[in-house]
């Protein structure tokens, strides 16, 4: 199958062309960007000579839809609602990795992202695009999941269906390398400001916190409002996110561990640690993989769950082309079983 | 006066060099170690060249004790628990930068080191030395508090004695540089292992998680339990704790800082940050300042609190030669007025 | 066709068992290790759960013939010698990564290597696999370059063969990341001596100094002696190689960058960049490439080439499959043309 | 003494409030910056919290003449240049640590900086500030060297004026950490584009090749070109430069080591390394030393020096206060004998 990729000088549009190029099912047909027509893409990015030589093109979604079976937008939010327009409304096969169609309440986004909202009922098409909880979806709209908020519910999923932990008690704590805060160059992403540095940023403001807590309450109504925190380290890719919890009812660690291990039994890309042991952000990158590892405390009763992701692959693109795979009927991990790049 | 330092080849014996060349009451009489006896500290480490070619001493207390003034003891945890010995018995001025002499309860060195305890005697004569909680002290031996704990304390103190928190609530979230971690090569400190990764370590198991809470405990007694979770980023100084606590009554965060700027408004290293601000690790590298940022949200009844700290300086050697200044009389900042190394 | 890996859990290692998991014609038999027999790959190193979870066996040469129809000896040299012999007695298939087979006058190996050398008729047997200079080779056992050589060779060879420089003017300033260095943790591989840091080692004294020479030689005999330096920067993959040469004739930087680009035209992993552009660390990093930047300065009279490669790819485990694909008849890049890891 | 500062919000500003707040005969009187007046210098920076709450004033010539008695010019190249008249003018004094007044040949700054030059007449009043070069000079104004001319120039006085190397024989390899650079955001120094990479940059134009020229060239006027080249490392702070020339004569590296010993013997910055030691960053972080190392190989003929500093420090601010020592009468190293901040 043919896809376009609109948004492809941004680090998810790149990443996109990495995973796809590897796909064996698809084939790149054209890039699109706002800046930047008329160059090779090589030619800006010049890790992509030999690999992907492809002219960036205008943005004519007719000429897409007609020469390709299934887009990608991989352009900010704010940026996507209005380029996804055209191919709603032509109900053409689209994967959206912005946040523009993941926040279902009216009024959410324009109070998180501070910006207008896309049409409601075009938000209310898109479906959220968590692979792991996506079985035997016919949806042909994605709004793909956040960083952030991938790793937030990957973890937190069976604690919260099974209804073992008080609903009022969760805490996030994510930590994320800078290709998080996108290519634009700012103080905050001089490197002098990030090298031997760590810094917290929108302290209670991120915009995942809604993302995050709409699919909780959907898996479990009780819960009001999550504590939700969120810094930069100096690495480039990855997120590691602390999460507590306090339990219902005791447990040993040794019952968490099966809790989640048959969780995600059938589930390639979740990978649930032994006992005792907890994800590194190496583990991770390069790959599609969310590793899961878990701790409780009896003193506290809090359960402490780390997880492991890289945000540009689970957390954006390899995400993307793993909703691709469902919604074409492909094993969800074709082109996407590959190893980290380890060290 | 003359000082000496036992300890000298590890991280925090070279940052008392630093701090003490730079002292206007303090001569660095001799240098000690157990290993690289009879080598100038220059050779090892040529940073000191043209600063200190002092050459390093065998360990005689008695020598010791008849030339100097004071003697620091930057030695490993169970190494300082022997060596202090002659010293305590000769009511000798010791500041000991171990966590051998801060667990005051017995049995709680051995489960949380894993090692045999300093004599219990030898324990309660050791006055535990967060400088700004040491007013008007006479000790002339100090157990100097441990990094995390240093931060999680001078965080904790202002909430936790005006009882405005929930005793259940207290959740500390430490990030560490790698000097932190001692010089040791391994494989977790690898700088393979370590630059582009953060990981988790002694989850649940931290030996500074009683040493905080003895400390706590005093300022409120129903504090029985805190979670306490320490990880490893690449940087090389710094820690970053973020705390979270669940409060009595609600409350708004120009209310909470106007608390922690009152509360700390006499003590020149605690600088609490104006609202919506938050601390990095590059505004204390290389100083003994402890910074401290305060969010509050209303949603989920808790606050953060962002703390930052050079490991080495307030978190270790600056805290000492603090302590050295209340001991001794001499200002408290004296020496150690000094801009943080930025950037 | 199906392989064996000796040496398994070094860098090199575990980058042949990354890349041959991605290759369309080869199964990875069995992996073989002096330490850790018996254990699952993937429990020593976590990045392999669920893309390859083999257990390690023993180094059994009669077993590995007679299961597999190539070896991988991933090996530190000094032990690849050894284990080499059976498999060389044999004749079987065999690709060695260690510098045990590359010096082919005698006393050379023990001179930089401070070792015994392997015996010499079975270096003799090895061909050099500096995969861009092995068209039509029927040889089944290959001396894999090591990484500063391979980089500085394909640098040089247009140069060297069109004897456009002076025979005593080559100067190569080598910068390495730290995983060139191995995983053995030292003080020198130690984070806190790496991170923000950069250092000069093996001062005049690298082992790969004779290999690169021995292979210049064979191109002009007049070279008698290069100058080459290396370095330690804080990254983890990656070599950056600026090399210097003072031209016979006066010449321009297009004709330079023409003769490297009819050179490299039929090469795909030999990536010539433009007039005026110097390739980074950043985007080669995962992939087989090298690429190669030119400039001249008529001031001097010097030619300098920035050279960079991914030292575990294309200067370790990417060219050893290389090696594997020209010795098995495959295309030279099959498996091997995937995008570096960007950012 | 009472100073101002000028250009106040960039790196070197910064460095010369850091040190001469520890400087014994120094005042900072006032901060000036065309950007930022009005603002608490500590509430832009925080590191700078208790200790230095200076307002950042508007650039009053006048005002500044007549409260203070030396002024610092930290501004940009092409700022100083017009800032710097008035002051000229009046013959105050003023340390300029831009590149404006270091190039005395007309047309060398156009052709290396691109734009226009201060007036010839203002430039050919400045002394060139080498602080090691600079006995008895009664000069008032000064144009502090870059970073890269500081270490250049001290690794290569000793051979130059000795004549022992070849005069057409001189490469220097310049490594630079990211401040540097500026703290100006752009894509090469964002974050994502520096941390595990390494770039070169501005190949054979760097606008310190002349004005390293230009002082060879007053101590051997036979020295008619340099090859220079540049690069940046993902480091915040300091400078490694190797440096290769041929040697006329055959040499050992015993001689070498105590030709420079003697020649910098007095001399309390240039710390000349020991036989087979080289000089890396950490050794100088944050100090005013430029460290050493020297090599021969008699297959080359080439001599290879190792040349360390902190180009804030040695490299900008710290040589800076150096000519005021040396402007004033002080000593020349005080307020600048501070240890490294190591590790």
């Amino acid at each position: 199958m043919k896809v376009a990729i609109i948004g492809v000088t941004g680090y998810s549009g790149l990443e996109l062309i990495r995973l796809l190029s590897q796909h064996p099912e698809v084939i790149i047909q054209s890039l699109h960007s706002q800046s930047m027509v008329h160059h090779k893409i090589s030619d800006i990015y010049p890790h992509l000579q030999n690999c992907c030589e492809l002219m960036i093109k205008e943005i004519e979604p007719a000429t897409i839809m007609e020469e390709t079976d299934l887009v990608f937008l991989a352009t900010p939010s704010g940026v996507s609602a209005t380029l996804a327009q055209p191919f709603i409304e032509a109900d053409f096969p689209l994967i959206d990795l912005s946040g523009d169609f993941r926040l279902k309440t009216e009024g959410s986004y324009e109070k998180w992202y501070g910006k207008e909202a896309a049409p409601i009922d075009s938000i209310l098409k898109a479906e959220y695009g968590l692979g792991e909880e996506r079985q035997n979806s016919q949806a042909n709209f994605i709004a793909n999941p956040g960083c952030y908020a991938t790793g937030a519910l990957l973890s937190l999923a069976p604690l919260v269906k099974a209804k073992m932990i008080q609903p009022d008690s969760i805490i996030i704590d994510g930590k994320s390398g800078l290709s998080g805060a996108g290519k634009v160059p700012s103080t905050s992403s001089h490197a002098v400001s990030v090298m031997g540095n760590m810094t917290v940023y929108k302290m209670n403001q991120h915009q995942h916190t809604p993302e995050i807590l709409q699919q909780l309450q959907q898996w479990n109504a009780n819960i009001e409002a999550i504590q939700f925190t969120t810094s930069l380290i100096p690495v480039t890719r990855g997120i590691l996110l602390t999460i507590y919890a306090k339990v219902n009812e005791e447990l040993t660690e040794e019952a968490l561990v099966e809790l989640y291990t048959s969780y995600y039994r059938e589930k390639a890309f979740v990978r649930v640690q032994p006992v005792g042991v907890y994800p590194d952000l190496k583990q991770v990158q390069g790959s599609n993989y969310c590793d899961i590892g878990l701790a409780y405390n009896s003193e506290t009763r809090l359960i402490t769950l780390v997880c492991t992701l890289d945000n540009l692959v689970k957390g954006a693109a390899g995400q993307a082309v793993q909703n691709l795979n469902i919604m074409c009927g492909f094993p969800e991990e074709l082109g996407l079983i590959n190893s980290p790049v380890f060290p």
